[in-house]
């Protein structure tokens, strides 16, 4: 493809926006940017308030006005390109499908809207074959897993997606984990600094992990997965506890999200590849590089047939990790640079929301007698075996947590079984229970 | 750029290129390559001995022939690529040289021939402007870090490139680190496993490492570094002993080849950047990712203004790890993919031949009194300023082997200081210095 002459409509001007507008604009930059043969300009900055003051240092009114109405970049037939870092799925979606149809270029940085609504965006860009796409922002804010998953695995065969993708919950864990500190004030602490959102949910509750898994699954074995078929378990019942058991077993706790191949697909028989994808905080041993990313630092695994295990590592999120990675795209698309075909091949795949894994199963009780013959009884029943029981000295005979853990064996099993033990008088709230990695 | 459908001549075929032909050929990965849209047969492989027995198990004497004469590929004009994988800078030179004159592009995994003649690389590649170059497997085998550089630093500032780019030596330390092995029964034991050649020289005295970091700079900073001017250190003189007192340091050693910016150029003035870019076995602390890899995975760590800290973490080297990279090459010029500027823009570097660091300086001598008065002294007058000293209880008094650290200084006062500390009558030998990261 041809080099491009880009005159870009930007969508949302908060944190990452202002980043974008500054290696864009800043002097320094755009002229190291021509060096390397790319033309870009801003040239419409749409935001909802007007009025508001805008920490835009670099900002020329000759070469960029600003607009609270969105169809004035799309009418806007001199804009090429569209920069959308609005968030959420409801005007975003009308930005991105209005862009797409208009035969402008998109970049984005939204994991939701890219999750949420892959299978429109695919048929959109099957319709509009000249519109290129680029979404590097959307997930791991700093660290090109996008690219290098549309690129560095064509001739590869990826056999498991796992990592640490939200860095507020990995912060929030190390602390807990290094501190000693409980959830919430853990939790408190995070939204003080500004990592964690007044409503935490689409962190602690794994949503946002869920969206980000789900596009690597589709970059990894080619099937669109929906987010909210993904079994999804967030942070919010972890406690110290949890973290002094996983010391026991020289081990950390981290919220990853995965997506694992099962079984191959069969060309011959058009048997598709069975995938399994979740989102858990999981039991990580300390040998294993990823119990050792703490903060809010990221961390992406892959495993493949050539390359065996590669990780990339870096920042998660932050004003300018997410904005070169938006830059990055402008860049690839200024000169004509690929990948062309920004989902990679679309190929079904069988989800299956069953995985096998050893599990970690944190039981509450009140002490008394013939308690682990119950809860043997019932992990039978379950068709689990127990692997080994950890129960630290006894300090309050009425609150007392100790752990289980399984051997092999498949996620409805064990929540089966957690769901019969917690009908046990005895037991105070149903059992918290993750995988071992 | 168009897409491109290649007919390959492919210089060796031994390890990686056999796994290059398997790659391209098996027919699972050919259906899945045609239906990313690559197009590629590698027609001609051209060998030193042609009776040779060679495992390739999908070869198919339809599709290719051998030769033991390049010139067969060289001037055959249906051949549009060529893969060269013999190593060395002889043949391999004639063979690269050769085809970019003929217009063909050109893949190659050799890195020293990359780093050594990159000046006449790239006024050959000015010359044939629409010949493409792909070198991604002459660096840590399977990390995808060529392209990584090429793409995802574009609008970025790099400030240092740091990592352990060779296997062979990461698996010796690992092993000196853990089992207590002397090196010269490591060694041994890397060379029985096939690890080490029989003259291990480019491994253990670090001119593999160089190469690389060589190449790296280039992508880094923008100034070709050539190898014979980065000043190098090897593993030979690494003992138990310094893991010893690197433990007591809470650190391990590791090989590293280090690029980094100590002063940022001015356009205005036009100073170019001054950057230090060295080999060396280095002390670096437990906390730090780069100490917890271990065996024969590389790790690239970059750190850049944009993106704070990255890294990149796979295997360095093997057959599938280093084809993958060739044929990611041969899928981005197959699909009419970028990179199409190799090697960045050019600018000017200063290369600094001394940097600044704390070091590790392991002192042998014969007990006496005056020592570490002595010692002190010569420290003062090269001007450098002791940090600490670490002694282990003495077993042996004519063999005692002990550290001093030194405050930040430069290399060449600390060389100084060990070339004066040898002139001492109880000093038994040069004292190793090496830098603390």
């Amino acid at each position: 493809m041809a080099k491009l002459s880009l005159k870009i409509g930007m969508f949302g001007c908060g944190t990452v926006g202002g980043g974008v507008y500054e290696l864009l604009h800043n002097p320094l930059k755009l002229a190291s940017l021509r060096a390397n043969g790319v033309d870009a300009v801003i040239s419409k900055v749409c935001v909802q308030n007007l009025s508001k003051k805008r920490d835009l240092q670099h900002f020329s009114e000759q070469t960029t006005r600003f607009t609270s109405n969105y169809q004035e970049i799309l009418e806007d037939q001199s804009i090429n390109c569209i920069i959308e870092l609005m968030g959420g799925v409801t005007d975003a979606k009308d930005v991105v499908f209005g862009a797409i149809k208009k035969g402008k270029h998109v970049i984005t940085a939204n994991k939701a809207l890219v999750a949420n609504f892959m299978p429109e965006i695919l048929q959109l860009l099957e319709e509009n074959p000249n519109v290129r796409f680029g979404y590097e922002a959307s997930v791991c804010g700093g660290i090109p897993i996008i690219h290098t998953l549309q690129n560095a695995y064509s001739g590869d065969s990826i056999t498991e997606i796992a990592g640490i993708m939200n860095g507020t919950t990995n912060y929030m864990l190390s602390k807990m984990e290094h501190e000693g500190i409980a959830y919430d004030a853990v939790l408190k602490e995070a939204q003080d600094l500004g990592y964690a959102e007044a409503n935490p949910s689409a962190d602690v509750d794994g949503f946002d992990v869920q969206s980000k898994i789900a596009i690597l699954a589709k970059l990894g074995f080619g099937g669109i997965v929906k987010p909210d078929q993904i079994p999804t378990t967030g942070i919010s019942r972890i406690t110290t506890v949890d973290f002094d058991y996983a010391k026991m077993m020289d081990s950390t706790i981290k919220l990853l999200g995965v997506a694992k191949l099962l079984k191959p697909g069969n060309p011959e028989t058009q048997t598709p590849p069975e995938v399994s994808v979740y989102v858990s905080p999981v039991v990580v041993p300390r040998t294993n590089v990823i119990a050792n990313i703490g903060g809010a630092t990221n961390l992406v695994n892959i495993r493949s047939s050539n390359l065996a295990s590669s990780a990339y590592v870096g920042q998660g999120a932050g004003r300018f990790p997410t904005a070169n990675s938006v830059v990055n795209d402008v860049i690839q698309l200024a000169r004509g640079e690929g990948p062309f075909d920004p989902f990679k091949a679309s190929t079904p795949v069988t989800l299956q929301p069953d995985f096998e894994a050893h599990f970690f199963v944190r039981i509450k009780i009140t002490d008394g007698v013939g308690i682990i013959r119950a809860i043997g009884q019932h992990a039978e029943q379950a068709n689990v075996s127990i692997y080994s029981i950890l129960q630290s000295p006894i300090v309050d005979r009425k609150n007392v947590e100790f752990v289980v853990t399984t051997d092999q064996t498949s996620l409805s099993r064990v929540r089966q079984m957690c769901q019969d033990i917690a009908t046990l008088p005895f037991v105070q709230e149903e059992p918290l229970f993750i995988p071992i990695l």
